[in-house]
């Protein structure tokens, strides 16, 4: 990478070049979408030459694939890696999302590339699948009967969650976290569930299960 | 609307263009997305002129929105108008889509456009809302004690099965339905679900209540 570059104004420079154009894409691909936006604009953006940056990426849909990459590469650690909160609470964390949450990007790209070969594409189906994963190994540990079952699940809700707060425009994680703990009640034995510290009296809306 | 139109090969004319011209963008917005469609191959599919084409629609906005509002105006009556299903059924039926489906027209745009206030993305909240509503009804039938709570979830549900499916390039549905069936389940009181016809034997699967 070399050590020394001018953008177009000549006002930054060094290595910081390919950090500027992964943070110009993911202001844009983020308020204005991937395929609206093009490389002239993320170039003035990051202020570097069109040249600089197919010198860090060989094209733009390299550059969609590593801003996907970059994006939560720990897979949702806020949630996920909280001590502080029993199994069940840290998947049921995992619907607690900011209202102004943007669109998952993975989801985004998928939808917007449209073409499930796409390194891109590829990298969101490995995201999913690691989402669910962790999701899954939280199950297990929460004492559900089928974990992997009840990760996917949850997963499907994430997503759903997601999308329809993109397409009504208003947010749909809490519509989610109901549906998450009526599945995950049903999904873990009762004498698993009474743990200590377990916060089913608190969370439980009017829906969960009345046994 | 002229009564005879010319395309550029002039094989096709009369008042079918506008016709010509949803069918392409029917076909091309679902096989390589809306942003990636432009008015120059739609007007090449449809066998018209783009003079003719901005007869029609003044925009392709415009026509993104017409595409939306003809896909599917009677809000899935193959399911909800049904009657020789129970409303349980009624309600299950949604999540049984082919698995070569694709992406949900509305969701596409939605994500695509990335305008709450374009035209199309009005109307697929609109549609949205419309779907949540019959479910809503068919809830109701069902015996559901919050129907509008439970007509909400199971349309998140049937959005994250959408997309979903897309970014795994696989058939979500099922995965979907094995929830809906279980909020389904827990929604409506056992005097209520025990109705004839009833379907509970048959596909409840092992993650169904226990009660």
């Amino acid at each position: 990478m070399p050590e020394v570059e001018k953008g177009p104004l000549g006002r930054r420079r060094g290595r910081g070049a390919r950090e500027r154009i992964l943070g110009a894409s993911q202001q844009l691909f983020r308020d204005q979408g991937i395929n609206r936006t093009g490389m002239d604009q993320l170039c003035a953006v990051a202020e570097v030459s069109k040249r600089t940056a197919y010198q860090h990426f060989t094209s733009k849909d390299e550059l969609v694939a590593e801003y996907l990459r970059r994006f939560d590469p720990e897979v949702l650690p806020g949630v996920f890696d909280r001590t502080d909160l029993t199994p069940r609470e840290r998947l049921l964390a995992a619907f607690e999302l900011p209202p102004s949450t943007p669109l998952c990007p993975y989801l985004a790209a998928a939808v917007e590339l449209h073409d499930p070969q796409h390194p891109a594409s590829e990298y969101a189906r490995d995201y999913k699948t690691a989402i669910a994963a962790r999701l899954t190994a939280t199950a297990r540990e929460a004492g559900a009967t089928d974990p992997e079952q009840l990760g996917e699940q949850l997963a499907l809700l994430i997503d759903g969650a997601s999308v329809r707060t993109r397409v009504l425009d208003r947010d749909s994680f809490p519509t989610a976290a109901a549906i998450a703990a009526i599945i995950i009640d049903n999904a873990i034995p009762a004498s698993s569930a009474q743990q200590p510290g377990d916060d089913r009296e608190t969370t439980a809306g009017p829906a969960r299960p009345t046994r």
